[in-house]
């Protein structure tokens, strides 16, 4: 049979990856994927990713692509691999792509979320799954400091060092910063539960979509908006780290285990 | 200063944990609380929850009680706990008990939830907090059978070998059903997100409370309505289960990973 072109959106829990892509004598995202590929098609086979994650980063809608003559069925792929892949790697849509389809060089727009928790007590279940901070979070302040970020600008203040991007111009098309309603838990409209803990009042949802992501971005702009949330700096601090393009001026890079990859759209 | 007596109500992943009580040579909840407590009063002090929980079980709710002669506040209790204890267990609510309140005599009431995922794709952020099943259930059938477990019975089918019960007599005041309503994912709510993955409506949680429970009561319970809501028993078998008081009647016992106890009532 013809070399076909499979584009398959996934999902992982990154906590026990150094991220996506191989490294030597790391266990990664890629290496698991592709040597669970290789037992079901029978030959190595590089698969691309929409983009690398890092070590504790998740995804909720990764995008890969590989080239394979295998001629089993989309479906095939689906339930092999998922019954092959380590437990916390699941394939949640498998197509056919056009001939040449590429995950990263096809990706025009893409999507990411942050969970913060911000409570004295800590949420045990979220550990792997959101940055916990102990200071209530300003969210209205965080919003104002957000909408200075959406539009095209040079991110190169939201950049880390260690990428070689030809340009630092990006485009933010939403920014949006919210907290979880005051329903007492996560179930409570399922089961009627009156728990108060753990509490979505407590969770801040961070998301953001642009046509491009630099090295960190989400993860500076998230400590970035955690420094005006935390009332150590205003919405004038945010323009002006903007208009700086110097690293050095933004906040902290957040902790990876709250960010989540959840869409990318070709 | 005489002693006193405190009740704290705790949560934890008991993911990495052998269960609530002290066992030699495995890690228990009990003795990183009770090796934390001494670092904090200066000397051994024995900690009693309101029943043990199995190894992978978690709390949501847990209540513990002991008896001290420190003069620290409830405040410093839980602030000081919840610096030096395991991130997965923490401290919600600390409160002075009357003399002689003990977690286990005292309690009147529990309740529990017990998380189900049925999909194809599994959720791979709640593989420590879920139990996933391919195949869909049919709640409407397990809420029928649900209902005959309801009210003072006998739940002798409903225990696993192990424990020392005088009586296997107990009241369930409530036996809920329920799936997670149709929204995108548990936070479409908060951030008008427009992922399909996770989403809500593949989980179905089950909650229960009782005056009190059988060992594995609330897993063989569930194990036994996953059967009905398979479609391979209906709710008159359920009602012959319980009338036979033979565990070996019952459906199998449900893994530990999606049980929480979620309140104690005194």
């Amino acid at each position: 049979m013809a070399t076909r072109t499979l584009k398959l959106t996934i999902a992982y829990d990154g906590t026990d990856y150094a991220g996506w892509q191989v490294q030597a004598g790391q266990p990664s995202l890629q290496a698991e994927f592709q040597k669970t590929l290789q037992q079901i098609v029978g030959q190595r086979t590089h698969v691309a990713a929409s983009g690398r994650t890092d070590a504790g980063v998740h995804a909720l809608g990764q995008v890969v692509s590989f080239e394979t003559d295998s001629d089993l069925s989309v479906e095939t792929f689906q339930r092999a691999l998922n019954a092959h892949l380590p437990r916390d790697i699941v394939v949640i849509a498998a197509e056919e792509a056009p001939p040449g389809f590429h995950a990263r060089r096809d990706a025009v727009r893409k999507r990411y979320r942050y969970i913060l928790q911000d409570s004295r007590v800590r949420d045990v279940c979220r550990l792997r799954y959101a940055h916990h901070l102990y200071k209530r979070l300003d969210v209205a302040a965080m919003q104002q400091a957000a909408a200075i970020l959406v539009g095209m600008h040079d991110f190169a203040s939201f950049e880390s060092a260690g990428s070689r991007r030809t340009t630092t111009v990006r485009t933010i098309n939403e920014l949006t910063v919210r907290r979880g309603d005051s329903r007492e838990n996560e179930f409570a409209a399922e089961q009627g539960g009156r728990t108060k803990y753990p509490n979505l009042a407590d969770i801040v949802v961070i998301e953001v979509e642009a046509d491009g992501f630099l090295y960190n971005m989400v993860r500076n702009i998230v400590g970035t908006l955690i420094e005006v949330g935390q009332g150590r700096a205003g919405e004038e601090w945010v323009a002006n780290v903007l208009a700086a393009r110097d690293r050095r001026q933004a906040g902290q890079t957040a902790p990876p285990q709250g960010l989540f990859l959840v869409q990318v759209d070709y």
